[in-house]
């Protein structure tokens, strides 16, 4: 089972830029945190980031039939990319939408998302926690995990 | 470490109310699931129902200097308890939103939280799965995970 | 068959406040007379008022199962209560909406109720006469009436 | 005591249109099923439909100083017919706006008539049972019903 | 030299309906009081009043080539009739709007007329006496009046 | 196979109003054309123009089962009538909506069509091609036309 | 009887500023022509013109007692003054607003006026004959002509 | 003379919530500066608190017939109860709204209070001191000073 | 200690303008009743009037090393003057906002101020009161009096 | 005479992507038809895809002065890229805007096409047979085709 | 040449008002700065300030047909001030707007500026180099400067 | 000290796209102006254009820590790029916008840049003078120059 990690525009600097709002850790930690808590989930990941929405586009489309579901932080494109929200829409497995920072609790316009109608669920303000429990909350959808064991 | 866990209007109604929107798991089948998962994580969780948003409210202040953190979901008093935010936001601690449908993929009017702005992170969309991981979520926060260990 | 009459914040002071609005008849009178009424249709009503939206909500709630339909004037509550609106939604019988007065001619904020789209109908605008008029109506459509018997 | 009738553009089709929505009764037959409603409550009704904007207001004036009361459904013209709102303003008699579907439940834009300030009440959602609620109702005005007899 | 003097939906009524607002004078006294005011200023009036939309553009179109100007209150088409627009917009002639009652001190509604933007110039508020002055005011355009004789 | 084109307010004006914007052909050439056109396409087409909304409506009933589709130029209603959208809703046959000039790019209140929603599709700002194109491409739909044979 | 004729801000130009929009009399020419058509109506103007709003509304508070009527063009401020509506709001007298060019066919934020609530009527688009036009129509209010003497 | 105070939710938290907003004095203590301050003013008050919006409304109501005046801080309430706002408008005293900070100065939405256009006058922004200021005021006004004794 | 009392414009027809709204006390003698309450007071007050923007802002500025503090009622300036806005914000003292009128029961676009985010507070709808009690509330902040003595 | 046609982001997912909205045909099953067609016509067409709004501007920028036209599927980039707007307007040839689904009858905000006003036609709703109809409408526009022979 | 150079409301207080935003430079150093620029460039500048918007009308007026150019900072005037776009629409010269702070990041209401669209050019945010700025860049416009000699 | 020059899509067509707008300069003869400014001024310039979004990311991205400054032209990506306003924002130096024409006195939706708030200063309207002036303005800032030499 292999699941997506998408970052869009400015990602790659995490660390570097306000880490007041987004934290010290890098990208790069970040993905090796997931590789390694996928280990444990028994599943893997495929990390990408670009600053490119086009990028980002092809790559969801190029992994569309192999993964079984994905995590989408889509930075800057939040707030304005219909066609990110159309390819979420069109891939066949869930997709998490993830930001570090609370996103409600800042800006006026970054509090609308164009992407989140189209994902199946957030998890957002957690810092670079988000990731890891957006994983976790992927995994546990896709396993169908029932609060009571019959 | 003790967690809140309150949940307002309507929410006792789980598994009854809408099932294809909101699941068929029950208020107290969740419940009983985030006990198992705090003794897991080493905590103890405390859990509460009301249709009153005052109860709310009293609930969480009663318990403002005793807890570590908590979970809110607000039902129907998300999209208008000023009260209920002013609350959250004299807490000492953080306090995670958790909303088991996507809200926003549903009415326009259910897109827009005032109580988000006031909480430290959000977890929406995952059914009754988002008080799981919004608690693992919550307690990783609270004890500083780092994604790389020093 | 079991009609349920609930009534909002401030209408206990009905034939008291503004009665060139809302007239000069108490809740009480009116109660009364839906109990005249219920028995010419050959039906019951339990009647019920409380300034407390989570009173309203507790009211619905337990009659859920033994109820056939409902009449609701929500009071202040018509333009905020989301909790009050999924309530109402996740009832297995039809709600009636009722206003005394016509709320679309007095200030612009009481023309818009949150609560109208969860409910089956309105009637409003005609004084006391709505709950009269909603409770012919609304067992009408309980019966299932045709315009012309086959 | 002469009641009016008037219903606006397609309302002719009922019965042949969107029968989820406006159900499988006929113009035709909710007019008699109101001359007989009329006969029992000992009053009369004249009946009327018009695609013509122009032909109800027409109507309506023609029939200004003979009948006590309208009933009105104005069909699409509900939504921008300023010249509807000012002819039922200038009626020396109540008129009652008349809707089958709960127009609150439907498209965003359905939701405003601009005919409701100037009607004395409404009656929405009960389908075809709108037109004879709505009768019922209107005649209770009109005799001033008290909710105790003195 | 022919001037045209168009009134729309309800304003037969005049007179009769709310007389604190339009007056006591009615339409024909105006047109007649018009006629006399048009042999003052040597030329012509051709009046005409519709309930109907369309037959207030085909009575334009009509006189399109013959007319030198043209009066035109719209009654309640003024706030939404983008057909009547187009027409006077077509028209070769200028088209003076005029409403009986100052309409920006009304409901909100009433203060947004699609008309105007069409129209060469208003006069507004002045009661009966607007149409009075409005032909004036056109002659005096059409005569191409300057302030100093040179 | 019958194809409606129904033409709404002050297009009979076309070749004398604003020529920069609608052009020079005048409807009777359009009209012309169009049955020109529809002999080559192997079907016929019925046209009518009305400076009344209720006579379009009318028309669009009356041929309610025997058209096979239908070209709907609203002219002016194009912004309000929402009665039109109802007519067009209650039609068994797709409506293509046609504009001659590019409505997007005139006045800002231009741009929205409350007609829209209910036609199949739109042709809009090829001038008097605008017909001629819509004709074609509603045949091609009424066909069911593949890209690829099969 | 005297008439106080009150211009705003840049009316100082006329004839200098855009005189496509605003024409080639000056206000000089205007103001003589008013005099003489005061004289042939049997009152007097005092003119005033500053770029000072609060020099408008002390020469309008100024002349409180002692006049019988305003125009009043109040240029640029017309869309924010609500000063000088107070002002005339408190006047004694009826105010008539005064437009040169048809500020409903310009820009959109020229199109609401602040003003207009507080006058009587208002006299919109004649160019220079706007103030002429406007005298007559105040003339004949004060006067209290009605359209068919009795 | 007695005179109602009632504070609304999360206000017993004074003292403890936010400091540098809302200052260090507790609600306690503000209600015995304020029976202090009635002592000196020949008058009495009654103090209120409550987190549930129904038991200010329940206060309110059963202080309707004994008190000469009232004191409402509504807190969160402030912006969205209109039944609030229902219950002030239905008291037979005036009611004067209070707010410590300078909510004109905070949040977007703090900004719009549901509850002012119901009560008679507002004091807002000087922290504890607008509970006494507005004791002051709303004395003076039972007692129907005049700025010059006559 | 010295306090400002400046006043905006139409103020000084107090006692004459709208008397059922603004009282029938005079500018004059509400300045002489603040005197006298200076003096008991212990301080002193320099009363101000202009319908002048700029002469209101020269006055604060002028006086703005020397005073203590200041009320403020910005008349008609209130909904629109940033520039009064920005020179409240920058006196280095604090300045009440005055109204005598309940501004939020009045027309819509008097409910919003643009000089309150600048203003330390505000007292709004005692009639005269309010520079009374705005003056005793001032004093109170400047004493920086507490609840309680310690 | 060569017409180019672009396709924008997630268009080569057609026949993959929602089939209930956008069909089965593939984009190169289009553009073969589309080759087709252009030999039919005596034309010949240029197709090009991509999901990079960058690629999209560039291909229309390096065929500037050799295309006679285009169509244009802005996919979810029609919603906000001012930059395609710019592109489209700088082009020397007319450009058509294709949609496959009525995107008038979707969710709200794909209504809103930025791209139209810049260009010179629009074909929307015939699922793949827009871009046919839009080609032959192009062709027919570019030969400057009028109604009658003269 | 000479440009002129007029500064509005609260900019006399430069230096003394938030320095953190509007720096340290007091208005006359700007003044005495832009002088010795204008000796350079070749040019003279006549400096203005006031707090009057009517003398910021005034003093552009006075000096319409003598001088080159102006640069215009309109303090809190710019977001209000219908009357001072007009001034600046009908100078015979460019006018360039300049303004000290960022103010499109700052308050909402900040960024919209009513004098915009009648300048030439803005220059905004460098401090007291705005000044500076505005006028080089304006020289170099009136020299009609090409980026290359030809 | 090396000056980042960005210009955004469409840039490239300058001098080809709407000269009436744009002017006739060509981006490089702009280019080559600023490379001999920037020795005039001692420093150097590096000049990039994209119409990819993400290619103006990436060479500021990789320009951070070498550059002293930028000037950025987004062009179309002005109005929707938030992704460029994050990267604008984690720059450690000052960005200044640029723009050629006034933007302010275009098209509604051409007023408000997302980028804005993110730069330190902005120059609008002055045709490829705009990026001459902003180049001086850049280095004066970060010169730190004060209007009068201590």
């Amino acid at each position: 089972m292999n699941i997506l990690v998408a970052s869009g525009p400015n990602l790659n600097l995490l660390g570097l830029r306000e880490p007041s709002i987004y934290g010290t850790a890098t990208l790069e930690q970040i993905h090796q945190r997931l590789h390694e808590e996928a280990d444990v989930l028994g599943c893997t990941v495929t990390c990408f980031q670009s600053n490119h929405e086009g990028a980002l586009i092809d790559f969801l489309q190029e992994n569309r039939t192999s993964a079984a579901g994905a995590l989408l932080n889509p930075g800057g494109l939040t707030h304005s990319s219909v066609s990110l929200h159309d390819t979420v829409k069109s891939m066949p497995f869930p997709v998490i939408e993830v930001h570090l920072s609370n996103i409600y609790a800042r800006e006026e316009w970054r509090r609308h998302s164009v992407i989140s109608p189209a994902t199946r669920a957030q998890v957002v303000g957690f810092g670079w926690v988000s990731y890891l429990t957006a994983l976790r909350g992927l995994v546990a959808l896709l396993r169908n995990e029932e609060p009571v064991s019959s």
